[in-house]
């Protein structure tokens, strides 16, 4: 499938046509090759998208096929943005997002594990809360099996797999993945080579240029991946908070709900653990810089974020309750043991090393301070604008830039007093974030 | 605003940037010159798309601002897609139409006339209902002022503008019209380049690529046209069939109010009339066969298709009677008048003359007779599918091609009688054509 230029200047003889470097690779052709150019046949399940898009439910077998096209490459980001936007209009029932789910969960590769495998999820949106490698080194020196995939940035200043990237290396392929996981009990990978749920990753292309994203959609594109993986148990953070993914407390435990009901159908079990998303966690925006806080934590450094800190054991705590590596009540006092005896920090390391090798992050050489222009009391820090001004500094393509945030909501601040100091590799990016840090409107509010 | 490529070959130093001849043009740029390149700001807007999509009506404002962003080539198709999707999962209400019939009217140029105009308008999906040209010689015969832009086909092998231009000259500017109108009292240009109502176009290229064509977009985007264009009396073609664009005589009825609503807020009298859409109209389908029916019809030859000559007499009864031309109930015996009379016709030549000459339509010089492969009774005949054949044919784009019907709905057939005949410019373009009509499921259904 390509997109056919047809040109005017004398490039080009009659019949002849010229190739896309890609398109000499993909079709093995040679010079003077009789090529056959037709239209791509017409994406029959665009017709169940219409219904939708004018209001009808559809059964499984309409999103096996949309799914199935959408894998395919047939479908343009305009029938892309369609469906999409059908599903944010008129939301997706609780059976067309098992559907959907199903679907995508089928749609690539599927692993399977010769034991009980668990997993976390965060659902994201909160700038700095780098829980994922605490809480594997936790569950996983506590026994369990606990093969972590995660993301690079899509939107944010920094994924697991970005801030990981920083000590480690993370491009395993899944002969790689099992290797670390039989020897370890988990592993911290990135999983984009893995071919999970690949229609997810199509979908999330057009929803960020939307900057929509759809409840029933968001379900399917968080449970299709953990299921295509195999897990059978799923703990799972949703932070709330006025700028992060979920807005309010209700929403949160409708979210949590819907999660719930629709995992199990697949019989995967899932507890949800609703967090504060009203502020940044830690100190730390960028994948080295978060790494940093990620190792104080592990090392059980003095100054480690104490937010972070116990964010984890909170995470940790339910997976292995639920892991069955705890008795109820007990996961936060067996996770907080392990911390506290260097095992999971010890755990981390080996899993590094697995993983090829660990070195410690470096942080970007240039920094500046921003500080404040008056006094008062913090009462809001916009996760949104804060992420943001990180990305302007480079993160996460720049591993080693973003900022670090030196206040929190409820301090008090005076005139002249450091807010934030911004990491970058270059004066034109630490300008650039600067400049936006210094421009926007209360991305860290103040009351007198 | 452009889509920037970035390349790792040595075609370009650190620091230069190559244009394509269309930025070299539009920026007059020269060898050497420093660029600077930024992301577009992004499109403000967008944001009452979303509460849209997630269920909010929009104001006035709204709409005003989506348009003029449109218009400004500030959203992207993907973005388009979502509007257009949110408008037909969530209907557009009556206020919400005319909101966005005002901001697109408002959007563009906007013509004035020194007396009482009027236009007719044909809702469309109903191949060979060539009627405009017709009812523009009668009606400026009788002395009405009809300024008619038409535009090309854009989905159907032919389009008003694609067949007047096989006898004239149609791509007119605005001078050029009010000079032909105020000498012949009527035209029959290409609106094209007139810039009325330019987010239309914008949507139409989207709406195109999803195969849908929601109620209120559709109200907006022909009314806005002739808002923008001065018309103060509209006469509205509205063909229901199982094949057309509107498929029921409910559907149509509603939308001939809705239609008649929204233009009542702008001054714009409207009268529709409902017209028989269960198949093509005439015998023709393609710009030169078309015109020649039409032809047929204003030089009443004795071969001219009755239907369409009907069809033309009942619209163009209607504008002169809404125009005032024709006592109420006396349209259609005005209307025969001045087709019989012959003032039709050379009024019709007299706008040809104006609009640079008269010549006659060239038919293509290749066609092939397709039979039939049984015998029966015609009892459908598929719009859609015969447009499809014609297109292949290579319509519009060659404005000979197309094809000729030899049946009409009712007709007795027998195993090796004609049903159609083929015309195209090449022989690989007949065959094409020919192949899919002998290929193609029931375009005319028989029953035994």
């Amino acid at each position: 499938m390509a997109i056919l230029f047809q040109g005017a200047d004398k490039a080009l003889g009659k019949d002849e046509v010229g190739l896309s470097e890609a398109a000499w690779q993909l079709l093995h052709a040679s010079e003077g090759e009789w090529v056959t150019i037709s239209h791509p046949p017409a994406v029959t399940s665009m017709g169940f998208v219409r219904s939708r898009i004018f209001g009808t439910t559809l059964e499984a077998a309409a999103f096996d096929s949309i799914v199935q096209d959408v894998v395919a490459g047939r479908y343009s980001d305009v029938q892309l943005a369609a469906f999409l936007t059908a599903g944010s209009a008129l939301p997706l029932t609780d059976d067309e997002t098992v559907a959907l789910t199903s679907a995508m969960a089928r749609a690539g590769e599927q692993l399977g594990w010769n034991r009980d495998v668990i997993d976390k999820h965060s659902v994201g949106g909160l700038p700095g809360n780098r829980t994922t490698p605490i809480v594997v080194a936790i569950a996983a020196a506590a026994g369990l099996t606990i093969p972590k995939t995660s993301s690079r940035a899509i939107t944010s200043p920094a994924g697991t797999a970005d801030a990981m990237e920083t000590v480690t290396r993370v491009d395993l392929d899944i002969d790689a993945i099992r290797r670390v996981v039989d020897a370890e009990g988990g592993c911290l990978a990135w999983g984009g080579a893995l071919n999970l749920s690949p229609a997810d990753d199509i979908f999330i292309g057009v929803e960020r240029q939307l900057d929509i994203d759809p409840e029933g959609q968001l379900i399917a594109s968080v449970l299709s991946k953990k299921i295509a993986a195999g897990i059978q148990k799923l703990v799972l953070d949703i932070p709330v908070g006025p700028t992060a993914k979920v807005r309010s407390a209700a929403a949160g435990q409708r979210l949590a709900m819907r999660m719930r009901d629709v995992a199990s159908h697949f019989g995967l079990e899932t507890v949800t653990v609703i967090s504060d998303g009203s502020q940044p966690v830690g100190r730390a925006i960028g994948p080295a810089l978060e790494m940093r806080d990620v190792l104080a934590v592990l090392r059980c450094d003095t100054n480690a974020p104490i937010d972070l800190r116990l964010r984890a054991l909170a995470v940790a705590a339910a997976v292995l309750e639920l892991g069955g590596a705890a008795a109820p009540e007990r996961g936060t006092a067996r996770a907080e043991e392990l911390l506290i005896s260097g095992a999971a920090y010890q755990k981390f390391e080996k899993i590094c090393l697995a993983q090829g090798g660990f070195r410690e992050p470096i942080v970007a050489s240039l920094k500046r301070v921003l500080t404040s222009d008056r006094s008062g009391r913090v009462t809001e820090i916009d996760n949104r604008k804060i992420a943001r001004i990180a990305k302007f500094a480079g993160a996460p393509g720049d591993a080693g830039a973003g900022l670090l945030l030196d206040v929190h909501i409820g301090d008090e601040v005076s005139a002249g007093q450091p807010m934030m100091t911004l990491y970058a590799d270059t004066p034109s990016e630490l300008a650039y974030a600067m400049n936006y840090a210094e421009s926007v409107d209360l991305a860290i509010s103040l009351a007198p």
